[in-house]
């Protein structure tokens, strides 16, 4: 392509309503355009980024065994009405009336349309399992789209759904979808894990997300330093600390001073107290079970996942409030301690490893220092209540835990029963019965991806693509073509050749500064710059710069066909 | 892909609401399945078709220098409201509101969205022409959607845009796209014509419509038999007969019969009469020029476009009643002819070359016998008023006129400055003014194109896709397998061997019946079906069965590669 036919619309100046990095450079380099809130065109740049990225999904899903069809954008409302979701998805469901007044949603994603056409086309369990996916334009109604195409309104989404008659066979197949999206990213050239999530609203066994790393990401990824275990910070697992615990070597002992001064005075190490939360119980009938107290180390933070998910613990969880604490231990929430609770005590892992600990007194401005658990606190609960922190043993068992920030760019899931039992979607099994199908879902974000890759690579001069999702492999650069004919017909003719070899290059044959040609191709991160200069014609070289080294050397005008040879 | 692993989907009956054979067959080859009123699913089968349509397109597109964007499908309605478009499309403009009560609509095509971007990313002369184009679902609320993907409301569409400083510029473009357009048909290897068509209510200078030729065609296309030419019969010339007007021969003689029962009782031939219709005229002043005759052969039919674009004709077309023609004429509008009336006679081409002719005496139940037109009829005016019929002299000077009926699958159009003036559309010339660009547009119907493709390749079995389109290149199909190892080696060994070398097969791993796989794939139109049975398996040989002419011949296995190597 040359850039004289090409609509190449770059931009010196950062617009100001773009907040993230990825925004700036996609509206700074002409990948896109805004064309109202969280709507966008994708100008040629863009789409050829975006048209690689659905391509390397689409093959590998289809190697995967996948099969591939287009549902309508456009969705009857009473399917939705079916599945129960019309009204439980909320306002991102964009609801519609065609000329007849007939409801219509924006599909958001499309399980009831596939649940719904499976339980029509399906009678056998022989034709099972089934594996089907989808390229398709989605609509979320997002009250505050932002950060440009990676929380739009529209947007292109791969979605898969898997049909299966026992839940073995959905494990072997999520398994496959795994190595599938595995694939994918590897080939995206991307820096990616994928995290143990949790299952959120949608229910169902398992679940993972695979996220792209970048600093900006807006998702805390625990990993193990020493094996490829990652998880959702919400989700991953905090062990109790190695060893056995201390034996008791302090006398308990009363001091005078509020928990929060008695640390800051005295040096006690935050690592080495507890902190007391009064939450709301499961039980109702005993005025003293309406409570909990759940004990976390000092330095630790509540999960309340992990918290909302025990038995005594009610949920969503709700903290009792001063008035509920006074009635019940007569001081300030900020001075509960563990020792003498008449409410079950339910102490995280970590801190019911600690010995000698200093914590509130139940009385206002009182704690405890040297407290140890058995012989001062009775009976207590052991659980796991926390958020990992880095430096913690991985829960696989292997290394240290680190955490990183992501953005979310896949979610799989073994969905189960849920919309198979609401749409009636069963075929007859062996024994001649009706079995209703056990489901998976598996997302990825088409659109989002291309953002994520801007966000991990990029500098100060623009974006550094992946060479497989690079818009453009090389770009010929001539120096003042205006000026010198030589330079015009080496250009031309190395474009030429190029183009019949199937290299995709651009010929920037504007009669523009070299500066100003070179800010533009480093602001679009095409991978090879093949400057074509008078001083180097002589020796019949061109100069080849390396956006992601930064790299220059001169090579000779019948080498370049062999950079692009595999 | 194994059909065990594939949503083969094909149906043995008939659906009743499916009215036209492609919508028939594409439901009962398992290429669509409908989700609401004109909004389908495409399965498997059907999306490889569309996405080899989709592909050529594209390939084309690219080939003549057009750039690939993505435009939103959900568009404010304020772009419409700007071109004027928001109350003048009508009700196939599906309006929406989202959660924020914002006004939008689904994109039924995208000239709005398209000139504002250019408006906005244009300021030179010097980028242009600029070639445009997307392959996007767009969305007509059609009130009766009918015939499956052929008219539905969600459908997949190429539009593309280009943009010019100067009227020739789009002219040179309109032809490079026309050229475009025929290697896009030519290489899906479908019969179309490329037709001049009439502009419509878009307006502008040029246009031209892409036909695919089937009995089932809603159009009538005018062709010459000894030429390329091609015109929609709307829009087709009519020649005046070649050779002198024949001098009179006869006297004019009042004959006491109605003209109808004249004709039919004296055998008089229709091509030796005329009828007069009397129509609305331009000039309100004087009463007699209330009004103007219209004449034309016997055998002919009013085309109205022509006689609404002659001056004195008042548009819309409007018959006088037959109050206004008894207060004129006094007769009754049957009896009518051109002798004596006190309007204006515009006489059609035909009627004209006419001599001792035939028609009314503006008296009931009278007619004229032997009327010629200067000696009887005093002065009149000759135009194109008709239709072209079969036979008629094609207008390009080249051979007669045949008419066979078309599905329309592209449209190009002149555009001129309609949107570009209305959206301000503007770059700097190269003298330093603002200068309204010239736009031209370019519709193809993605989806139309597979139901016109099976209107016109079909026979009692099935489908006969051209090779381009087929959705499997392939299929082997084992006569029982379940019985023969031999049979299952070889199928299964074939398959891979035809995988590895990339060719596209369907292998029908089904323990089905023969009949029942062979009727599968006749219905599929599967072109080659390459048959693994036991009783030629010493010989090293499969039965290959040709689709399209239903040949079967013995193959050697190892040749079978040796079919696809192109």
């Amino acid at each position: 392509m040359r850039t004289s036919q090409y609509l190449l619309s770059t931009l010196k100046e950062t617009p100001a309503s773009a907040e993230v990095i990825s925004h700036q450079l996609m509206l700074r380099a002409g990948l896109v355009r805004n064309v109202a809130s969280g709507l966008y065109t994708w100008l040629p740049t863009g789409l050829k980024v975006l048209k690689k990225v659905e391509n390397i999904v689409r093959e590998e899903m289809q190697r995967a065994g996948s099969n591939e069809v287009l549902m309508p954008m456009v969705q009857p409302a009473d399917l939705w009405e079916e599945s129960g979701r019309l009204n439980d998805y909320g306002p991102e469901l964009l609801r519609l009336n065609d000329r007849h007044n007939r409801d219509f949603v924006l599909g958001p994603t499309h399980e009831e349309v596939i649940t719904k056409l499976v339980a029509n086309e399906l009678s056998s369990y022989k034709q099972l399992p089934l594996n089907v996916f989808q390229i398709q334009t989605k609509f979320r109604d997002e009250i505050r789209p932002r950060f440009g195409v990676m929380r739009g309104r529209e947007f292109l989404m791969k979605d898969a759904y898997t049909f299966h008659l026992e839940h073995e066979c959905l494990e072997k197949t999520y398994q496959k979808m795994f190595d599938a999206y595995c694939r994918i990213f590897d080939r995206l050239g991307l820096d990616y894990r994928p995290v143990i999530a949790d299952t959120g609203s949608i229910g169902g066994d398992a679940s993972h997300e695979f996220h792209v790393l970048a600093d900006s990401g807006e998702d805390d990824i625990a990993f193990s330093d020493a094996s490829d275990f990652a998880a959702n910070v919400e989700k991953a697992e905090a062990l109790a600390p190695s060893g056995e615990r201390e034996e008791p070597s302090k006398d308990i002992e009363l001091v005078e001073l509020k928990l929060e001064r008695l640390i800051k005075t005295t040096d006690t190490p935050l690592n080495a107290s507890v902190k007391t939360l009064l939450v709301q119980g499961t039980a109702t009938d005993d005025e003293s079970e309406k409570f909990v107290a759940l004990v976390l180390r000092g330095d630790h933070q509540l999960n309340e996942v992990k918290a909302e998910n025990l038995p005594s613990v009610a949920s969503p969880l709700t903290l009792a409030t001063e008035e509920q604490i006074s009635a019940l231990v007569n001081c300030h929430s900020t001075s509960l301690g563990p020792k003498g609770l008449s409410v079950e005590v339910i102490v995280d892992r970590s801190a019911a490893h600690l010995s000698d600990f200093t914590c509130g007194a139940n009385e206002n401005n009182r704690s405890y220092t040297g407290v140890n658990w058995q012989r001062d606190c009775g009976d207590i609960t052991v659980a796991d209540i926390r958020n990992v922190v880095e430096g913690d043993p991985s829960p696989c068992g292997k290394g240290n835990i680190v955490i990183k920030r992501g953005i979310e760019v896949g979610h799989i899931f073994q969905l189960g029963q849920k919309y198979a039992e609401a749409m009636n979607c069963a075929v007859l099994n062996e024994g001649g019965k009706n079995q209703t199908l056990t489901m998976g879902c598996y997302g990825i974000g088409v659109s989002r991806i291309v953002a994520a890759a801007i966000e991990q690579n990029h500098d100060k001069y623009g974006i550094k693509w992946p060479k497989a999702i690079a818009p453009f492999q090389a770009a010929i650069v001539p120096m003042n073509m205006a000026k010198s004919a030589r330079v015009k017909e080496t250009a031309e003719s190395l474009y030429e050749q190029l183009l019949q070899d199937g290299v995709e290059v651009l010929f920037d044959d504007r009669k523009e500064r070299p500066g100003v040609m070179f800010a533009d191709h480093e602001l679009m991160g095409t991978p090879l710059l093949l400057i074509v200069g008078e001083r180097n014609l002589d020796e019949k070289k061109v100069e080849l710069k390396n956006r992601i080294t930064g790299e220059k050397t001169l090579i000779a005008i019948e080498d370049v066909k062999a950079l692009f040879s595999n």
